[in-house]
């Protein structure tokens, strides 16, 4: 039996082969980007799912449209607006199976074998995997601490005809953690418009935001309908139920439609109408409040112990928000091994190599904050400078 | 802006456009391949989503594992091999978003451009779509009450090199209504091992039943490990849920186990453990005779009253079980322009043209008979019959 060519280059998602390792309760998990669940609103949804099935049940619990829900779409729009200050309606507002489906779909609608797509360097491991299915190679481009550099965007951009798509993640990356400057934004909206590439913008992380102002979206400065900007109610409410969206110009929403009605006709009717009325009927800023304070707590807590712990020529990032810090050790020692010893001591995370979609920079890994409790994180990080004390101590 | 080549193929689905004609309630739809949503079990739907969120609320709105959960992979391994004669186990099964998901991953597993997918014809329409994303050609093998012919289905399999899957639906197809025979069923599984291409057998309504005997799974008589096997909660529980599986062997599994995390990291994890408590505490096979007694007599109001109303020249099949009849026109007659005038009267069905992917067959039409009320059903197609003498008076 054949496969497609495509398998060849498939291997399995490492942050999810960690996260089957990391069920086990005695781990201190860095590892995941999960939510803490000790934060979903289950009363609240236990409420409103009781309403929904009561009121409207049959419709909940039936096909709907490949678009999603009107009115959750309806919210989406005014809260990107309100949010992000971009200028779509509900019709420009795709739902999907998570904002991961996005990047699915995206791929189908733009990409042909051997096209290219620009991302940052690092970039989002499952959108490195959603990319490849579809024969994608990858340009990186380096990154600071205000983003992607835009000098080197521009030289491919001019030099490099096989390119496709641009693939960013401007607030609190993942995995790096860190979030571009407007100045940055909007050179980037330029230059998706004079070289004429789609932008897929993913914002999975915009609203955890622990200080400092929001950030207009990129899409904000698009002149020519050229910019897509995803989100996502995994972060915000519960990534169990699923539901992300996809916003652009209204003629490649309608691509996405289209690629979507293949892939899987619809998403979950039930989740998508319980979200809908839940934001009807519930604060939810509030709600994200509640989140972003907590989280903020174990970034400061995560932050302050890596400080304390870590051996001194180790950098890692100081993230305004979301759920992650990005670590560097020194070039000559990779992040597996230590992976490998800091297991043995029931400690996980991600190496950082995946995140990079041509190979090399294994003396990096990922820190996650929001999933664990405080005491873990400290005795966590702890015990990982530790480790990390033996491999590096002739440096201290 | 370049979009992908594949886009220049893909047209919006005839039932999906239909079915948004056919929110409006005036309308008698025959179209869609909705069940009846007056049989879903809200009741104890509410009580299972309830007692879900207080015992295992963190964990049912949480992220889980690409493969699904657990107890329900196990109760779908025990079903199929009780009605199907199957023998896979719970690591063979992956949860899929509803069993179109399964197709399109199928389709990333096995399908490189301009390789060659066999069907029926006709054959689902939204297989096409989801095969066509991947640059899939077609051959369509004709069918009569038995199934695929199997003469003409070898003479492909030894003539034609491309040919990377075999794609069939045995239990009431969709959108014929056939059933195949035993005979087919293990010709099919011989000549798949013989001539190793893999089969995925699409089964969203074997469990719908109305008379004669459950027959085995075609993958009952695979010796090799090379069909697989599709399944769905959308025609037995609901369909607003988007949970259904794909069963094969491990090998095959783990490959689509792979690109799932691409796609969508995972399904719905609430809707997942709701429905595995439900197969836990209550009883599915009385919910799904419920279910077969009311669409057995929607089926025979439907039979009857095309037997009694449509012109003697208009062929119709009587499906022993499923949601659907399919009906021939006299070759001349383009259903498409038939629809325009029923629709006129407040009648929908679907063209039976998009169910061929090589197009032509215009003359043909899809009748669902499971989502109307009993005196809607007979009104609509007595109507339609009248409206069918019309175009077709000379000849009776």
């Amino acid at each position: 039996m054949k496969l497609a060519k495509r398998m060849k280059n498939m291997k399995a998602s490492e942050i999810r082969e960690i996260l089957k390792i990391t069920e086990n309760p005695e781990i201190i998990s860095f590892a995941g980007g999960l939510p803490a669940p000790e934060l979903f609103p289950i009363e609240d949804i236990k409420k409103i799912n009781e309403r929904v099935l009561v009121e409207d049940g049959q419709k909940a619990l039936q096909y709907t449209t490949t678009e999603g829900y009107q009115p959750l779409r309806t919210w989406i729009a005014k809260r990107m607006e309100k949010r992000l200050d971009t200028n779509f309606n509900e019709d420009e507002i795709l739902i999907t199976h998570g904002s991961q489906q996005a990047l699915d779909l995206g791929g189908k609608v733009f990409l042909d074998e051997e096209d290219v797509v620009i991302c940052e360097s690092p970039t989002y491991l499952a959108a490195i995997s959603a990319f490849k299915m579809f024969g994608a190679k990858f340009e990186e481009i380096s990154c600071d601490d205000d983003g992607m550099d835009m000098d080197e965007l521009e030289k491919i951009l001019k030099s490099n005809t096989k390119v496709k798509l641009i693939y960013v993640i401007p607030d609190f990356q993942n995995p790096s953690g860190r979030t571009w400057s407007l100045e940055r934004r909007k050179k980037l909206a330029e230059l998706s418009n004079q070289y004429e590439i789609p932008v897929i913008e993913d914002n999975p992380y915009g609203e955890l935001r622990f200080e400092g102002e929001f950030l207009p979206s990129i899409s904000a400065f698009d002149k020519k309908g050229y910019i897509m900007c995803t989100g996502t109610f995994s972060k915000i409410y519960c990534p169990g139920y699923r539901i992300g969206w996809i916003a652009g110009n209204k003629e490649l929403i309608r691509q996405f439609i289209l690629v979507k009605q293949g892939s899987d006709l619809q998403c979950n009717t039930m989740s998508q109408i319980t979200i809908a009325k839940y934001l009807e009927e519930y604060d939810i800023d509030k709600h994200i409040e509640k989140i972003r304070k907590v989280y903020k707590k174990r970034r400061d807590l995560a932050v302050h112990t890596m400080e304390k712990s870590f051996p001194k020529v180790v950098k890692f990032t100081r993230p305004q928000g979301g759920l992650f810090a990005w670590v560097e050790l020194p070039e000559y020692i990779d992040a597996r091994e230590i992976l490998k010893v800091s297991l043995k001591e029931n400690i996980a995370f991600v190496p950082g190599g995946s995140f990079y979609p041509n190979g090399g920079n294994e003396n990096t890994f990922r820190i996650n904050f929001s999933n664990m409790q405080e005491d873990r994180i400290v005795d966590g990080l702890t015990r990982l400078g530790r480790i990390l004390y033996q491999y590096i101590e002739n440096e201290v």
